[in-house]
């Protein structure tokens, strides 16, 4: 049960090392190797010395978790993915840790297996005392007032919660799928389909909802739609698909990321002989790195992941240290990319 | 500074509810408070209704960190990453994460910009006062001698720390680099070169020097070799070096990982008009998700990262429970994946 170094000859017992084996070494008081440890507080360079050659020899850290108890910080964050395969998220999680890390703020990984997870693991969450929390998975109503009374700040990361001033930093999904979609009908495609994400996955029926609604502005009204996963496989089952109840191919598909548009081309170029762009255009979301490859070379809309992951940072951080800030929404443009996947008529 | 609940009817006041305000509410003594919330402990099951409806009433959560003092675990384990923008390194991430996660702990991060870092967040890591650490990053002996003082377990992940007897889990870089020699040897390929990754990644050191003793066992001593970052544009740029250095295309170019050998492909191709494999055989290491898209379908081999994160995860655990276990080195081989990037001779 308790912790024993090994090859340790100057620690034989089975504890930790407290404060107060390294004050009976240096032969000082414990308020003195507390004053060696505290940031800020005074001790003279002799003391200093005494206290940390002490604290080497018996293997002594002032523990940054009991300091959390007294000063109600525990410095570390939540974290709440899901989905993570997704070859998108990775990049998410590494600059989020990356600009936590910079601030001295430690990152607590929660990895949900589906969005539905989020009960089981929300209580645990709340048990380890994070200061903050940054989601980029569902929460409902319930559970965002359980943090809330935790006094717990949450940032909503790419989702929100209906109506409620809720604290989010997003992309804007819908926008970029109508400038998607306008280049498209721009360069003359009239017969479109789309492969969306998961049903449940709130990112895809933003993306999917706003081609819809622009493909209906121009008056384009018969669009297929046929169900992916985010993976590569079901972009290549999803023109299978899309040929199949076409009964031949459609001059565009609209992927709803880019991993889905590459399976989609390597499908229509191997499965089916067609040229992309030549006979088909394909177009992605989220500007993964596979998206430049030249093989694909992929028309999308890359996530500013950076000036996102940024403002999720200091938007939660701000809130950590003032709980009476009005929640705020923030919504980033993304950054389009015009690729050699699509037919497009540029600068027209 | 101290918390403060919004939207909260019940708790109006600025710092987080403590077991005292339960029992204050409940009416009841703040041990039976502490009864309710520790497991296995009794408590009547109307003494239970009592203290968590008050404790659901004023935001109370038993603080699991707290618990960690006086257990001494703090049921958190670090995970120290590095590069992780690698395309590989996310994998490992979420399947370490999901198989703690499932055993109950969680998982606090460290990413390290470079292999370099290390010092400047080993201090953070040993103050949070993890179980125990799973470090994809090189250590000094110095700093592992740290870890060991402070009775933290260490599992290196696909690393290793010279003769030292230190716990580890590794792929086997050299087996699966030589078995990609022998292929391009026994079907022909005598004009080798190979793009290493980054001069600090052990990985890259034992993946190059792998296949350069198999080529010079075989006879060939002629090999160029360049010098990568592991990401896609090094790849293209690599096989630049290569072709300016030789004067001519190669037979056959080694890459460190996957990534660099899809750069290397896309440069052969798009660059210099080449056939893969017609002209220029190229082969991979890690098996990331691009490696098998159709447009690359590389010969590779595949790191078992799900039997590798699983004995990672249960190597660690057990040194937490028992810290006297003597050390383990776990050493997976890799999949052999013919794919089609490679002209090779199969069943000869």
């Amino acid at each position: 049960m308790a912790r024993s170094p090994k090859n340790s000859n100057n620690n034989n017992d089975k504890r930790r090392a407290t404060s107060y084996d390294v004050a009976r070494i240096a032969g000082v008081s414990q308020s003195a190797v507390s004053r060696v440890f505290k940031p800020g507080a005074s001790a003279s360079a002799e003391m200093r010395k005494r206290v940390l050659d002490a604290a080497e020899e018996v293997g002594y850290r002032p523990n940054a978790i009991a300091r959390g108890l007294i000063t109600q910080r525990s410095n570390m964050v939540g974290v709440i993915l899901s989905k993570l395969t997704n070859l998108y998220y990775p990049e998410v999680l590494v600059e989020l840790t990356r600009r936590f890390s910079q601030r001295g703020v430690r990152v607590l990984l929660f990895a949900l297996e589906t969005e539905g997870d989020t009960d089981e693991i929300l209580e645990q969450v709340l048990q380890y005392q994070v200061d903050g929390v940054v989601t980029a998975a569902m929460l409902t109503h319930k559970q965002l007032a359980l943090f809330e009374k935790a006094g717990i700040p949450v940032i909503f990361y790419n989702r929100t919660l209906g109506e409620l001033p809720v604290n989010s930093v997003r992309c804007d999904q819908e926008e970029g799928e109508r400038w998607l979609v306008s280049e498209l009908a721009a360069s003359g495609h009239r017969r479109f389909s789309i492969i969306s994400g998961p049903e449940d996955s709130p990112v895809s029926k933003e993306r999917t909802t706003g081609a819809i609604e622009k493909l209906h502005e121009l008056g384009i009204n018969d669009v297929t739609v046929v169900v992916g996963d985010y993976g590569y496989e079901s972009g290549r089952r999803g023109f299978r698909e899309i040929v199949t109840q076409l009964g031949s191919p459609p001059n565009a598909v609209i992927a709803a990321n880019d991993v889905m548009a590459i399976g989609c081309i390597d499908e229509a170029r191997q499965g089916f002989g067609l040229q992309v762009p030549g006979d088909l255009s394909v177009v992605g979301f989220d500007g993964v790195g596979p998206a430049s490859y030249a093989a694909y070379d992929l028309t999308t809309v890359r996530q500013p992941v950076r000036r996102m992951t940024e403002a999720a940072v200091s938007m939660l951080l701000e809130r950590i240290e003032d709980h009476h800030l009005s929640p705020e929404k923030r919504v980033f443009s993304g950054v389009r990319v015009p690729g050699s996947s699509a037919q497009v008529s540029h600068g027209d």
